[in-house]
């Protein structure tokens, strides 16, 4: 399994992944799933991945080699004219690795299907996020579902639906991702660390902060800790229950 | 879907249950999925069902029909000697009812299943749980899972994983409870209010407080709405993020 989300703040864009991956549970690797690419001052892209890892690999491997091949006449994410060209190649090849690996041989037991977050900025438009399907199409976040999360989505959304504000600032959008991240990898074992975080500034046009969050990192264990705490205090502030 | 839990605490058992059966979204009804039997004095069980509607009416209406016709052979759960007993015979019946309607005609779409959460007390045992497959077998909770959800388990999981205690009263469970619940409905359009509670005070042998919360209960309202400001304030409290 996995868990990114990608958030549309006033601010920009956050994007948060784990890295486990899995065949099994007796086959844990770690990957990841977190792809940016940047021509600073004119664009900057981040792209997530979750479902089969072939399939995902595939996807941003094409991606990649269009970009640096200079004389490719496929359409490149560096040269897409706005987001929704973006996401429109993203998709596609999307669309094309599954249906290449479906009709290459015997059919594996997991399907190949794969489901992407690509978020970014292209000079000329806003910051823009979308969710790609494996069929190919996809949507985009607006104002009333200013995020999007891929894999294990279930645990970690009761705390995004109720904290998100699109005017927080990155850092306490990184603390609820972490949180969210948390409930999520107690819950589910092929959710994991690291986490990788990727933050993009409106109208920066190139990548911000980012950093790789380990499993023992302080920040991280601080809160897995104390989320446990907060959470009490928040019930016992809540009047009580008369029978 | 459904959502429902069974809790063990220090005190005796609290069981919460939704009412929303739905096949297909344009296919929406309110059911009751707990049940309850007792002789007082002597024992007292209740059941909370999740899966194909037409299976778990089955098996509560033999149940039932068994409970109460006197000259019936076949174990009834007013005879079962012990809780675990008690189980067999629902877990039984569970399995044999799904095994008659597989072979009964056409093959639906949906599938037979369905889980149960039987919980209780007998005299001479201490109370105990249960949660059963729709394969006839079942397991029991204990002190490190000291509770079973069933149905649209996942949004409503980080909550109980965090806050639950042995030692709360049952006020305090409920309130948990309905901090779940609310964070699933939000979640999950087929899981809906109205619910039903049922506490089952240790050694009291008989029904304790019950009580069905509608959609428009103050309290829930509260609840629901002051549980996001609750977070917010519960995640202020942590240490914000350094970037």
């Amino acid at each position: 399994m996995t868990y990114c989300v990608g958030m549309v703040l006033d601010r920009g864009l956050v994007f948060m992944s784990d890295t486990r991956t899995n065949a099994g549970v007796d086959n844990v690797s770690t990957f990841r799933k977190m792809f940016t690419w940047e021509k600073p001052g004119e664009r900057v892209l981040v792209l997530m991945t979750a479902g089969n890892l072939a399939t995902t690999q595939a996807v941003v491997s094409e991606l990649d080699e269009r970009s640096k091949a200079v004389d490719e006449r496929a359409p490149s994410l560096l040269e897409a004219p706005s987001m929704y060209q973006a996401a429109r190649i993203v998709a596609g090849m999307l669309r094309d690795v599954i249906a290449r690996h479906n009709q290459a041989g015997p059919a594996a037991e997991s399907p190949f299907g794969a489901t992407m977050i690509l978020g970014g900025q292209i000079a000329g438009g806003p910051p823009r996020l979308f969710l790609i399907y494996a069929e190919g199409n996809f949507i985009e976040a607006g104002e009333d579902t200013p995020f999007f999360q891929i894999g294990e989505t279930k645990y970690g959304r009761p705390i995004l639906v109720r904290a998100y504000d699109p005017d927080m600032d990155f850092e306490a959008a990184v603390k609820l991702l972490l949180v969210s991240f948390d409930s999520t990898v107690k819950a589910n074992l092929s959710v994991g660390a690291p986490f990788d975080l990727q933050i993009v500034q409106r109208d920066q046009l190139a990548l911000g902060p980012s950093q790789r969050i380990p499993a023992d990192d302080p920040y991280y264990d601080a809160i897995s800790r104390r989320w446990g705490e907060a959470l009490k205090s928040a019930l016992e502030y809540l009047p009580d229950f008369s029978l």
